[in-house]
């Protein structure tokens, strides 16, 4: 699957903004799931653009002679979903990293897809602003890739997702047409939603070149803490109690008891291995009242412990745990790796549910699952741990994945709250989307993309048209 | 432009599911909005769907002979959203109205498409839950309409748009396929967001047969009440201020000084004939706090009464001007009628700049331009006031209202917040959205309705294609 991008050296880029070296290559051939999600291929050029007009100019003459293109940036997807499935053209949008306009009277901020996600935060602060919605990768990952992939993350369940945040966008189609989505104005009813439409798209569709996104107020009051149950179900179903009860949270993080022995273990925290719930609390007014709140449900579940602070260092020592899970995890037993670290998510009331079930599947197949997650949002980071030089293992750990995802789906679910379909979870998209939602996903990416010039190999289950 | 309907009489319908009686078909052709937006023609036929697979059927039988099909419910759009453009079928969504589905404790409600909005209310009630972004014509206008066009309302500026709200839906494409889009779970990155691009689609894309709803608590503390400003440079800086430092308002409306004047004569309150700003607070702990923040914020833009109350019988008194608003409008002179009223919405920053380029532009006329909106986003109700029988006086009012627009656009707004393009507004979408923009919005119209079933003449300022 080798394509010819030889055309590339014949466009008006700078010597640095094209690389057909190995080394370059293979590194856009990696992200954080495309070991395990199978099918990622060696782009056979990487392009750097520094605009929109390289960005429209590179997509226009690959389409014309049939060339892939898969946008990259960061590199920390767990399905794949910048890693090339067909080869051709990893086009890495990094440099692309200003911030085009800031707005504070209006709190919005026009930045490019390669800027890191923490960047923005840092920018605004001294407005007293914020980004709510940056995944726990923020400081890391790119707001390019959130807004491919519709990212969210802990404080999700108090000020939503990335497309909540989105307020327009400017985009290139595969064509080279430059489009611009939305407006400045907080809402609208004016023609398509495209800028929802490619939020989300995971560089099927279109690659984003510039974003608008809103911002907010940082809260007066934070208070941070942690939760200790006697039992899993304990855990989850005082959750879920208090997302009923309109406890105002803005993190809510579910750890169950392997994952916490796991932790306990790797910090020597001397805590009980129980499942912990981590909490944070953000308000202007009467954040004691829905901590208390918060206190009184919880004991009505048996909490063990209930502590929390408004001291900066001791609300980092509370959250240590939950901080450093996901090291904790990789770095548990060497013989062991997490097999398809990614999320699903389910309605709220099926939550402990959702948790009971991975749990029961796994002990069953006589494997480890580390479970946590968002829980506010009904959000699991399921995963098992399997030696993967043996191949019964990583089987049945691949049972209990499916069974897991299809499960999912069956409570009401989606297979992916916040890292996208990618390569790795095209085989459950039509159980989700039915075969008519399926199909008309298909039309809108024939529309917008007929010659199937960007990323495919993803999000639909079969790649012929694609 | 008549199309030979009588191919319905051999579907799956009862007698009384259709009708070719002139005046059922003409009651089809009218909405708020279609006198004025002109093109609207008299339908050939009108169906009254009862389950999705008539609406499937019709769709199906329709394409095949190349009818095309307008969904209707309420009426109640300002654009001739609803109102045929090319004759062939109304389909009546209003015998759809049923509730599918609640689920409480998940905060969720699935309903057909012709239930009124305020009945999710009333049908929630009673377990402290409300549907918190009804437009102001919640108890007439259907849930079908509100999702066509996005609407929003007045606590939109604490709650969102309808787009906000749906978490997934059951929707019709042309040729009668049945698809289903997102999930009960409150986020998801899986495949394209086909949710969003339905709401706010107007019927040209697919016809929504069921929808998931979200829902919220009743917050446990509700003020309300109204502002006085000496001049409307006040109130709308006033306003501004108060959003920008983030005061915690459910509702912010602005009537200016014209709207008072007309609004008083019609109520006889004693009022001054002055800018208002009518308020409504809503918080869980401290709207105390929140409602001094305000008043000092509107104390230093010279208010001259600021009035709330935590009483319903007082809060209702201190809202009739608003309230009654537009009744009053509409008899003020009855020689003189509002022209296109509709809305435009642009970034906060630049509220006070339309409002006063609004009034500019009606006092140069010199035409009456009655302003009001829900401020909070940037939203001004504008309209001038033309004697319908004076053809001079109408196109100065054209051109007011043209200008007004256009201004909007270039103050990075939008030409309909809240009302969608329907007819009247095709002519401002390319400007709004650039050429780009609108091809990318025709190839997914394409892809959905290849051949130009659904509400055709919408949109798209020309209709060849569509």
């Amino acid at each position: 699957m080798t394509h010819d991008c030889s055309f590339l050296e014949d466009l008006d880029l700078a010597d640095d903004q094209l690389s057909f070296a190995e080394g370059r290559r293979e590194s856009h051939a990696a992200d954080w799931g495309a070991e395990q999600t199978g099918d990622g291929v060696v782009p056979d050029a990487v392009v750097y653009p520094e605009r929109t007009a390289d960005v429209s100019e590179i997509l226009a003459a690959a389409t014309e002679r049939g060339v892939p293109v898969t946008p990259y940036a960061a590199g920390t997807g767990l399905e794949g979903n910048a890693v090339p499935a067909r080869g051709g053209i990893s086009m890495d949008l990094t440099r692309m990293d200003e911030i085009v306009d800031y707005r504070p009277e209006d709190f919005q901020i026009d930045v490019e897809p390669g800027l890191i996600g923490s960047a923005v935060d840092e920018y605004v602060a001294d407005d007293g602003l914020f980004f709510p919605p940056l995944p726990s990768s923020g400081d890391i990952s790119t707001i390019g890739g959130m807004v491919a992939t519709d990212a969210s993350g802990m404080q999700t369940v108090r000020y939503g997702e990335i497309v909540d945040w989105v307020l327009g966008l400017e985009a290139v189609l595969a064509d080279g047409t430059v489009v611009r989505t939305g407006s400045r104005a907080i809402k609208s009813s004016s023609g398509y939603n495209l800028t929802d439409l490619i939020v989300g798209n995971e560089g099927t569709l279109a690659v984003v070149t510039e974003v608008t996104l809103e911002l907010s107020g940082r809260p007066q009051q934070i208070r941070g803490g942690r939760a200790i149950f006697e039992t899993l179900d304990d855990a989850t179903e005082a959750i879920a109690d208090a997302i009923r009860t309109e406890v105002d949270v803005a993190k809510i993080e579910l750890v169950d008891d392997l994952s916490a022995r796991i932790a306990n273990r790797y910090l020597d925290t001397g805590l009980p291995d129980a499942p912990m719930v981590f909490l944070e609390f953000h308000a202007n007014h009467g954040i004691e009242e829905e901590i208390d709140l918060c206190r009184t449900i919880f004991e009505e579940h048996d909490v063990l412990r209930f502590e929390m602070s408004d001291d900066d260092a001791e609300m980092d020592r509370l959250w240590k745990a939950r901080r450093e899970l996901a090291y904790a995890v990789r770095s548990y037993d060497a013989d062991l790796e997490p097999l398809h670290p990614g999320d699903v998510t389910v309605p709220l009331d099926s939550y402990p549910e959702i948790v009971r079930e991975t749990k029961r599947l796994a002990d069953e197949a006589g494997l480890l699952a580390p479970c946590y997650g968002h829980a506010g949002d009904g959000n699991l980071h399921h995963t098992v741990l399997v030696d993967p030089n043996d191949p019964e293992q990583v089987e049945r750990g691949e049972a209990v994945y499916e069974q897991t995802v299809e499960r999912a789906i069956e409570l009401g679910g989606t297979v992916t709250g916040e890292h996208g379909i990618g390569q790795g979870k095209r085989k459950f998209l039509e159980a989700e989307h039915g075969a008519g939602g399926v199909d008309a996903m298909r039309r809108v990416k024939r529309a917008l993309d007929p010659t199937g010039t960007l990323n495919p190999g993803k999000i639909f289950p079969e790649t012929e048209a694609e």
